[in-house]
């Protein structure tokens, strides 16, 4: 019988029994344990680990692991505890994933592009009056990373009619996207993008990305849309933006710090939504299925899907 | 040469000075004027007058008046006020307002679906709560009215992947839509809808229509978005349904009395959000060329399109 498989997480009991749960009926084969439960010996037999925000002092025990699968899709924190093991890590790509953070672009797009926060803020002060309404094909939405992600989010805003450019770490093409790469294609991004949508992993090179010095070169009265992760912008460079007037609002659903602090200042921001990370919640079924079949494909032929290039972090 | 058209208002002398430039270009062969702007001689020569919102002892002057084409789409004060004189009434069909308004029931049935008024409840109270993330497949969407501002929004709904119901006065039939009429239709389309979309036009049948019957038959905690005309939905029972917790939200573009009165209880209603009549504005450039070529077609052929139902009331 082949070795169990152990799932490591920091989340509760009651989210991990559903997920082994999941991940059980979707591989019948398989005996899906939670590292807590598990032998020192059978902590040595383990070959794969189902991970979840996991401590790498458990993942350290598995001696005999071969491969990591994640069920988040941003693996930077994991790259970083596990960077010198240098095990091959999978990590989530779900079209069902894609599907839902396409839709959080666009229905978040659409806030900002029919000003439901000015409206909102005029509704406050009993104000009735008409802003002039924007054509999407006259609103440049700037989206910053092209991977499957952002590729999911350009088609769907094309789709919408909105004017798309879209930047990545390398050169790429998307049909009907304007594709821009390097520093020079960032700065022209930067200044063309009426609504900027963060979609980039967060790497080494992309922490602190949109600081004070990218923000200025922002078109005057642009917004920002961060779905990717809260370290890709320099918080008080963009809390100093918006001060200003330079930008007129931020949509944020990540953080530095998760869940936010009752301190912090974009709470009580009046250009800033603040949203819980539920941008693109992950879809328990889904995920659990392409888990399964990622696994049991490596059962039969040993084979695994794309991994996560350690030194380029995603 | 041909009689002058006379252009008939209640808006600003500015906003009226615009249009007139505006349908003057689209018309080059045709003199457009303001009514104000007529000798007695002048006005009972014009044959044709475009209208939006027209004083009717204005129309009266125009005692050689053939026919009356108006900038809405909504024509029920027009039809009340005119009523008795029978003149027919061509109607703005833009399908650029179409687009807009189909743009704007998907934007604010995104705004519901993603939660976004129980997120910023949240973000004012300093609250990290995730909310159940729910498909669109699994929200049914009803739409009231299944004219053609109703269909081209059940298209963009149904793309979006949203569950479809439609209701119309006579029975229709469109692609993917599950359409109903009658009073029982009504009553299943109430029955069934997560949010509710009202698009019918103002008749004596529709006016006071979602009253408290209605919506003590809807689903609990469904929503609500009326895009059509303030009057078809009872105010007090309205607000009553909000307050006891039966309805969760109600996205209001339209009201009885527009501008909407500092002393309306919706502008600080939680459960409600206000929007100064801007779901679908019209647009100067698209509409004076649907004009333009509704005229001209008119001077070579003597036909029209299609008017308005003067007993239907739209």
């Amino acid at each position: 019988m082949a070795s169990p498989i152990a799932f490591v997480s920091r989340t509760t009991e009651a989210n991990e029994a559903e997920w082994i749960k999941t991940l059980s009926t979707a591989l019948p084969h398989e005996t899906i344990l939670s590292i807590k439960m598990l032998t020192g010996e059978q902590k040595s037999q383990v070959e794969v680990a189902i991970v979840a925000n996991p401590d790498p002092a458990d993942i350290a025990q598995l001696t005999g692991l071969k491969w990591i699968h994640s069920l988040w899709a941003g693996v930077e924190r994991l790259v970083a505890e596990l960077g010198a093991a240098s095990l091959p890590i999978v990590r989530l790509t779900d079209p069902e994933l894609s599907r839902v953070m396409a839709e959080a672009v666009l229905a978040w797009t659409y806030y900002l592009q029919r000003d439901m926060p000015a409206y909102r803020q005029n509704q406050l002060n009993s104000v009735w009056q008409e802003l002039e309404y924007r054509h999407p094909k006259d609103v440049t939405i700037g989206i910053l990373g092209l991977g499957t992600l952002g590729a999911a989010a350009a088609a769907r805003l094309r789709q919408a009619g909105f004017n798309i450019a879209g930047w990545s770490r390398s050169s790429k093409t998307l049909h009907g996207v304007e594709t821009l790469c390097g520093d020079e294609g960032l700065t022209t991004l930067l200044k063309k993008s009426d609504i900027l949508v963060c979609l980039v992993p967060l790497t080494a090179d992309t922490r602190g990305l949109l600081n004070r010095d990218c923000l200025g070169i922002m078109k005057k009265n642009a917004a920002i849309i961060n779905f990717a992760r809260g370290a890709v912008i320099v918080a008080d460079d963009l809390l100093a933006a918006l001060d200003t007037g330079h930008l007129s609002h931020a949509v944020l659903d990540v953080f530095e710090e998760e869940p936010l602090s009752a301190q912090s200042p974009f709470w009580s921001h009046p250009k800033v939504t603040v949203l819980p990370h539920i941008s693109a919640p992950t879809n328990r079924q889904t995920s659990a299925s392409i888990v399964a079949a990622n696994i049991e494909n490596w059962r039969s032929t040993g084979e695994l899907p794309a991994t996560v290039d350690m030194t380029r972090g995603y």
